[in-house]
């Protein structure tokens, strides 16, 4: 389709109809440009009457920077990450800023997309998952665009990072675990590289070393419910086996309790306590009602498109990582005595 | 920020470095266009070196659409609709469009979300969810703009529509159900104005009336886990209640199973059976290890795409309606017998 074969209508034509400048028409669509109210409502009457739209293509051409944001997930069938889309959408749609989505689930094409990315002048990135690999990211800082990322480490000077204080959130866990009698502590974390999970072991394993106790670990490389299956089999291979468990995601909790209740056919919580992170909504589904460490996505998702709006008024600030805070869900996998 | 602040590489250079025209520098970087081997090598080569960048806003521009497409979806958070935004992603960027995410949650912002997707020379919209209103639809009809809408009814002439063999689900559903003995059936279905459950009801009740029997039915407001949850104490609360339930979608099926096992105390599928839809990733979890109807959500997005770079190509094109074949998936909450 060519412009040309459109009736295209321009903001000339909405000025003439109007009986105003052209100025006043483009101050009209600026947001936060100055104009009177009686103009304001005559262009906005012409601009419905003649079914004008601004053309953010144009605009974007003569700023030479975009209003899109891309964002990053692996994963959409990942509750946890799916439920920070909506309100980065939200967000951003609020700051007059577009989402444009990347899709991190296969690492061949994500490199290309990424790339790609830089042709549309986006004025940021929201990363939301551990997948994309730091180089390109650095592609983006090295063209000073913005970059946000979600529960990661602060491995690259320029980037903004967002986090749950996770730590707080190990230690919420130890301190559940042990005030319902635990004895056999045990951590299921997800790849020994992933950065939530390790600084979830962190914390519970500290607060674990507070009163002399120490627990086993088992760090899947497989994620979500399988890799909580594997790890709990795993954990019981030999020896007694715990008898309580902090998983580094809810997914992970759910694949070690149905483990545990139909292969192993144990109790939850009577023989093995169980805790997540995360609190998606199958945590809270009767079939699991499992306790959990719930993250704030919502809060994560507006300070991430806070951090790219700020950086791009200012590429050069310093970042300040103040972690989100956590709260403890107690559902029916503990018996905490109060 | 601003171009003037960068030190912006354009095809000149690339062409001055690689000893080529700027024209054969264009063409190696549009897809399809003709390019020596040779010459592309060297521009590729020069393009690296220099950090070039093909400017797509400035392609745009020049072409009068964009290869935007907007990606509308309500709730992130509902696991069928998340499993088809990454083979949408994925079959997108593989035909070089770039997908702008666009949230239906809060219907206030919604229509002023799809008024300005106008406002970026978008070549496309796909609809995954029942939420925008039609008006706003009709907006980009009006404008040329290819609009493909999955699992809806054929509600606007101009509209590519994709989607499952809703009909032919509901009748292996009802096959299902009668093999493993059931003698009184029902239907828990999502809004009465839903038309994915309505397709479904149609023919689970359709095939049910060929062998004379008739199904108690309730189509429940409230959508998921706790509209399945509330359907089933509805079922219940008078006479002796059905022994089969087939649930438009597998989160009520989630909330039906939950009820009767943890409310009503009964067994599943001993003395209730019960059927899903959309066969996500729950469906198959040991808690629940539910017998479902499974859509296939990567043949749903390829045709979306492909319907919507068809319209693309000539928007008064017939629209040819053909439905996605469904399957049967046999687990643990139905008792067929062979």
């Amino acid at each position: 389709m060519d412009t040309s074969e459109k009736n295209v209508i321009t903001s000339l034509d909405v000025a003439r109809h109007a009986g105003v400048s052209r100025s006043a028409v483009s101050r009209t669509f600026t947001p936060g440009a100055s104009v009177a109210p009686a103009t304001r409502e005559k262009v906005l009457a012409s601009a419905k009457a003649l079914g004008y739209q601004v053309n953010m293509i144009a605009r974007t051409m003569n700023k030479g920077s975009s209003n899109f944001v891309g964002v990053v997930t692996a994963g959409f069938d990942s509750a946890f990450r799916a439920s920070l889309l909506s309100p980065i959408a939200h967000s951003l749609s609020r700051r007059g800023l577009m989402p444009l989505l990347m899709n991190a689930d296969d690492p061949a094409q994500l490199e290309q997309s990424l790339h790609a990315l830089l042709s549309y002048q986006i004025a940021g990135v929201i990363l939301t998952s551990a997948s994309p690999p730091l180089s390109v990211v650095q592609h983006y800082l090295d063209r000073q665009i913005p970059v946000a990322m979600i529960n990661r480490g602060h491995e690259l000077a320029g980037a903004e990072v967002v986090g749950s204080d996770n730590r707080a959130g190990g230690r919420m866990a130890a301190d559940a675990l042990l005030k319902g009698g635990a004895r056999r502590l045990a951590f299921v974390g997800q790849g020994a590289h992933n950065f939530s999970s390790r600084e979830r072991w962190l914390g519970f394993s500290q607060r674990l070393a507070e009163v002399g106790v120490e627990a086993q670990t088992v760090f899947n490389e497989t994620p979500g419910y399988q890799g909580g299956m594997q790890a709990l089999l795993a954990l019981f291979s030999q020896g007694e086996g715990p008898d309580a468990i902090f998983c580094a995601t809810d997914m992970l909790a759910l694949g070690v309790m149905d483990a545990l209740r139909f292969t192993l056919h144990l109790q939850v919580p009577q023989q093995v306590q169980v805790i997540g992170f995360d609190d998606i909504a199958q945590a809270a589904q009767l079939a699991y009602d499992l306790t959990t460490v719930r993250q704030d996505s919502v809060q994560l998702a507006q300070r991430a498109v806070g951090a790219i709006v700020a950086r791009g008024e200012n590429f050069m600030r310093v970042a300040e990582f103040e972690p989100v805070p956590v709260t403890l869900i107690e559902r029916g996998t503990t018996k905490i005595q109060k």
